[in-house]
């Protein structure tokens, strides 16, 4: 979570249970006062000194393994830097198909690494968590419902593979937002849930079915500033430096309030946009200088490459009501 | 141009004569001590305040235009903003072939624009601009090489035409990083080139013919943090937050002091490394938490995603000698 401010809506003003994908966000977050933060990417050696500041400082800071090498370096690093009565606590990521990473839940090494991490004085074993990624490469909602469903039974499944060996699971952890967006049947045996881009949502999730094109919260505003009949187009002023590459395939997004017309190209600092159906466009409709709207392909992409979020009171109004920073960096 | 340090190479020192694409790096590069700088975005209204603030700071600044509708603005604009001993500067960019962006040196309006600034009294023609992007999109150095000569022929052919009608022509300005890397047999009739990616060069660079591996010189480095036999992938701490998506196609770039390695895919804050023929990886040649380098697809979009430049002093070397801060925003 990038942003406090999206962070504070996300976490119901409790400003607790969060999960990251840097530990700069999780110093952000801790700077902003919060607390229970998860660090959900396989921890290496070179990132306990920040890893372990979190620990001292935060009531419950989580990291993530899922293989034995990391356990056994995490296991070396933590005599004298950890006290017995304040273990860190650990989750084991899962692979539930997507095959990014976390550990086979089929092979008993897996259900090896969380004795281990139960076994050991200065760890606590925190959970499971999977990831179903490949929730974005489908053609159609039944398919992330499939998904969905698997994911589940995958974490639940392997959880009641550790509890049947002894050992203790205190979270099961499933998400991504397509998944959430669009979830199985039923949720049993899972704790929590731990989707990111469906605070903004984005073309991509409307084209997965996870939201409406209302839902999407995003935009990036550029001015036209350029007219080139012969070429059919318009230059904008926004590049990929301001709404990344994501999505060349697919227009780089949507234009809600022009749908007529389609952004053809992004450069470094402008782009060039055409009308969808290659009917020739209608230029004074958008005279220079004026304003184009992007609801972006993927709203990740195109936030982490602006420093800030202007927030508006409401999609029609021009007036920033607040100015949210963007945590940047490692 | 987004680092003093850069610029400072760029200019051979001179600290003058630099072509940028945002305004935002026009006041940077004034605040380090430019001037002469040229804005090559075709301008519209909305940037006059930001223009007039440099106009008014710097001995010269150089804006450009390439079509009646934004010159119309502009004059509307000038008067009582810009005093008639110091006019504003402005070239007229021109399209060689690109189709981007640049007035169509073929059509007569074309000539009627140039009349037009250099009648006005507020402002001072200052030459014709071309930038053949289209060199980016093609098979071989010949190719590159046509569209230099083609894009020397266009602008040279335009300005000649336009002395031809009495018209002042004080600078013929060309550029893109491949047809500066493989110039065409002369460039009589050129005062100016800009090219920009060439300070870094990259993948798309090296596979275009335009450098060497070792002409690269910037790198995203990023260390392993997983090992998954069972997908024959490695996992790295380096997502396209720290290299960009571009390049997704060809592997995001490539990993030069491994080149058995290939990037199979970025996500936001980790990438998937696999081998790039498809043998088993050996991972005991890549323990968890070591370095892998990866010499970008495109360095312009990779430097982007980062607030700093870490320079060392040798390819070799691991000890930071410098940090150049990145101009952001707009």
């Amino acid at each position: 979570m990038k942003t406090l401010e999206g962070a504070a809506i996300a976490t119901g003003g409790t400003r607790r249970r969060i999960t990251v994908s840097t530990l700069a966000e999780a110093s952000f977050l801790a700077d902003g006062g919060w607390d229970d933060i998860l660090y959900a990417v396989p921890l290496t050696p070179d990132k306990m000194k920040d890893v372990m500041a979190l620990h001292a400082r935060l009531e419950s800071f989580t990291v993530m393994v899922d293989h034995p090498a990391q356990v056994e370096a995490l296991l070396g690093l933590l005599p004298g830097r950890v006290a017995p009565d304040k273990p860190l606590r650990v989750v084991v990521g899962v692979d539930c198909g997507y095959h990014r990473d976390g550990c086979d839940p089929t092979d008993p090494s897996s259900v090896e690494l969380v004795r281990t991490l139960t076994r050991a004085q200065l760890t606590a074993m925190a959970g499971v968590y999977t990831h179903a990624g490949h929730s974005y490469d489908v053609p159609d909602v039944a398919t992330v419902e499939a998904i969905a469903a698997a994911e589940r039974d995958v974490i639940v499944g392997f959880a009641g593979t550790l509890r049947a060996a002894g050992l203790a699971v205190p979270s099961v952890g499933v998400g991504s937002t397509p998944t959430c967006s669009n979830p199985p049947a039923h949720l049993t045996g899972v704790d929590e849930m731990h989707p990111g881009n469906y605070m903004y949502y984005d073309a991509t999730q409307l084209s997965l079915g996870s939201c409406t094109l209302d839902d999407i919260a995003v935009r990036v505003l550029t001015r036209v500033v350029g007219h080139y009949p012969k070429s059919n187009t318009l230059l904008i002023d926004c590049g990929w430096t301001g709404a990344s590459a994501q999505g060349k395939e697919s227009g780089y997004g949507c234009l809600p309030k022009t749908p007529e017309l389609t952004i053809a190209n992004l450069k470094q600092e402008c782009g060039e946009v055409t009308s969808a159906d290659g009917a020739p466009i209608d230029y004074a409709r958008y005279p220079i200088g004026s304003f184009l709207e992007i609801a972006p392909y993927h709203s990740c992409a195109s936030t982490h490459q602006h420093g800030h979020v202007h927030v508006l009171e409401t999609a029609a109004s021009r007036e920033v009501s607040e100015v949210w920073r963007i945590c940047k960096g490692w």
